[in-house]
């Protein structure tokens, strides 16, 4: 298939006649189908049923009634479980409750009420700017949006955030804080960050001594295609000096159960001793049972791998009905461009410009929800209303293949209008 | 037996020499015995055990599947069971995780960095002023002082805070922002709140207009010589639209287990979706499997009542092991005063002037930690000197009996050194 933008406007003006005709009837069908969030199916959560019972104790290895108060950063098997898979020692490592997008929530509003290793709270400063690789992960956004951060938008390339950009921006502005990454199988274009991104992260010189990378590593075990390893950012900033720079944090929800996973943050020494420090004024401890019932379900870093092999093997196949589909409408067509994820929740897609809502609003009307236009950008603005989030984990894969379809179609005709308009 | 304070210098010289000795022998004794903190016992734990199993299903009543992402104010059933016990409408409670110390902590947190329904936010302003009724509880001092409010103590009366007091200061000064309050056997005291108090807090004139009460329940159906109930603070609220004032706290923490126990917050309708639209930046949701735990473990206030009747039976000896040797080596002899609590998890005396930092001192030298003196004060500065928490839950009676001679021992040596240096 030739490029559209190569074609005849009579060649357009069929097409559009007969994509007209095709959208009429998935209008028709009633469709009732949800691509937009990050959830898992109920054939995935089944996995992991045996999470909900009782753990075999209640006295953790080092002898606390964890029925009972205390215990600020977590039993100690629930930290090492964490431990062991992501190569961190579980002395680095506070365990929470269920969702770490509180934990990096209530990091950020530390550094912004109270500051951080005696740097000036965020609150106190006139200005206070945030760098946000884009597309990204609307939460984090909302969260430095809350805090009334001035968000930078940095773009993605194949290695991760554009470093030339990144770098430039933390060196000469001191008002620049910290970063959001999701650094393997990004939210949503599922990219890899390079061992040469992660060290320049982890080294690179910045104008802020407060300087925070919030690193989300949410889908850190979460491969579908291939298994990939981020490098250890942890070890490369330890080797220059910036031990304190990185926040990282991971999380079970999308491992086991979202309703009742086991959330974490890991930091240097210093950090962590600053991040209790707050921590027993605003809670009391974790809930250790959960934490109890984690370390002996999942037990160790074999443990979750295994696990995460066999997610693989269900979402795969959902993965491959999108990249199929999208190839299959699309491939040629120079109407759309992506990155093949490797592992990881999402595939997104870039339209041609000023298309992106249009589509997402033809899906919608036929019964098709996406993620909002624009979400996955800072003030929920894409600048050049391009980008699109595919979630699909959650739809059966029958359901899957019709909203790719819907969307495609969508897709052709929203473009095929563009391509007309340009005529 | 007189009051010490009559007696003459050489009965009071005879008496320390005495006590001298017998305090020589209780070092001696090598004891371990702590009264510090309110925590459970584990045979308080052990009738709690069946929480900690699966819920009988994890598909909640409205069809939500617990296991996955959503539902922000906690599952229904959850709310209702806290809504069926302290008569509040379930849509206006949100159920959260296991501490509601940290529901306390983010709401005091959101004041300080967004404001409440339109007013300013407290960290924008030149002083924000916090009324404490004292003695109280720590960590909500900790709270107040972590964000930097100016601390005002209100003294304790037997009916609540003196009122006469906490009426003239909020009328008269808009940086007097709200009050901590534990109305039910509140901590240290067991002070019961009386009718006409709960009435002028909720419908006295302020001058702020985001005052608010943090009405923390904490201890609403810890009854154990007496079955006291709270006036409706919501009622006498809206009855005079003050509604929005009130920020009520409640946990099962102490009622089943403070490891996985279920914190909630309840608020008028306004406050409610205020805090709901933080938390959805905050959080993706409670655990909603413990949310299910706890609902079909206690199943209605009913099922509660009866569990505090269980609770209230094991803890009855401990607390008249307290009072009986506190009558029995102190009655008459005009060294302490206490009110005799009827419930909570506490019971306070009130030393000689200057007495009470040396008395604890003097305990934990021979092995029995008591919480620090002036803990229950704003800033742990008790002005006076008198106030010693008893935290009678953890220890044994066995133990209870051996601290509780001990302590009285070193009120009698501290208060000796103290009426002979008068005299």
């Amino acid at each position: 298939m030739s490029e559209w933008k190569n074609l005849t406007k009579s060649e357009l003006l069929e097409m559009k006649s007969a994509y007209d005709k095709k959208y009429e009837e998935f209008k028709g069908l009633g469709l009732k189908l949800d691509m937009s969030r990050g959830k898992p199916s109920p054939d995935l959560l089944d996995l992991s049923v045996g999470l909900i019972d009782a753990p075999p104790t209640w006295t953790a290895e080092d002898g606390t009634d964890a029925r009972n108060y205390g215990v600020l950063n977590g039993v100690a098997e629930c930290r090492r479980v964490f431990g062991d898979l992501l190569g961190i020692p579980e002395d680095l490592i506070i365990a929470g409750n269920n969702a770490s997008l509180e934990l990096m929530y209530n990091a950020y509003m530390r550094l912004y009420c109270f500051g951080s290793l005696g740097s000036k709270p965020w609150k106190d400063l006139p200005n206070v700017k945030f760098l946000c690789p884009s597309p990204g992960y609307d939460r984090h956004f909302a969260i430095s949006q809350a805090f009334g951060t001035e968000m930078i938008t940095v773009p993605m390339t194949a290695d991760g955030p554009d470093m030339d950009v990144v770098e430039t921006l933390a060196r000469n502005d001191a008002s620049v804080k910290g970063i959001w990454c999701v650094p393997l199988y990004s939210n949503p274009q599922g990219v890899v960050y390079s061992d040469e991104t992660v060290r320049r992260l982890a080294q690179m010189p910045v104008a802020a001594d407060d300087f925070r990378i919030f690193w989300d590593n949410a889908y850190g075990v979460h491969h579908i295609f291939e298994e990939h390893e981020i490098a250890d950012i942890f070890e490369y900033a330890k080797a220059v000096g910036n031990w304190d720079r990185i926040y990282y944090f991971f999380s079970t929800s999308k491992v086991t159960l979202p309703g009742g996973g086991t959330g974490m943050m890991a930091a240097s020494p210093a950090n962590v001793a600053e991040q209790l420090r707050h921590m027993s004024i605003q809670t009391i401890g974790p809930d250790k049972l959960d934490q109890l019932r984690m370390a002996h379900y999942l037990k160790n870093a074999e443990g979750i791998r295994t696990r995460m092999r066999m997610l693989g093997a269900l979402l795969r196949p959902k993965f491959e009905i999108v990249l199929d589909i999208l190839e299959r409408e699309l491939g040629g067509t120079g109407l759309v461009s992506y990155i093949k994820p490797k592992g990881g929740y999402f595939i997104a897609i870039d339209t041609l410009e000023g298309c992106a809502k249009a589509v997402v609003a033809m899906a919608k009307e036929a019964g098709a929800t996406l993620t909002g236009a624009g979400a996955t950008y800072p003030y929920g603005r894409d600048p050049r209303d391009t980008n699109i989030r595919i979630a699909p984990t959650y739809p059966s894969t029958e359901e899957l293949g019709k909203a790719m379809e819907l969307l495609c179609l969508c897709v052709k005709r929203v473009s095929l209008e563009k391509l007309l308009a340009e005529k």
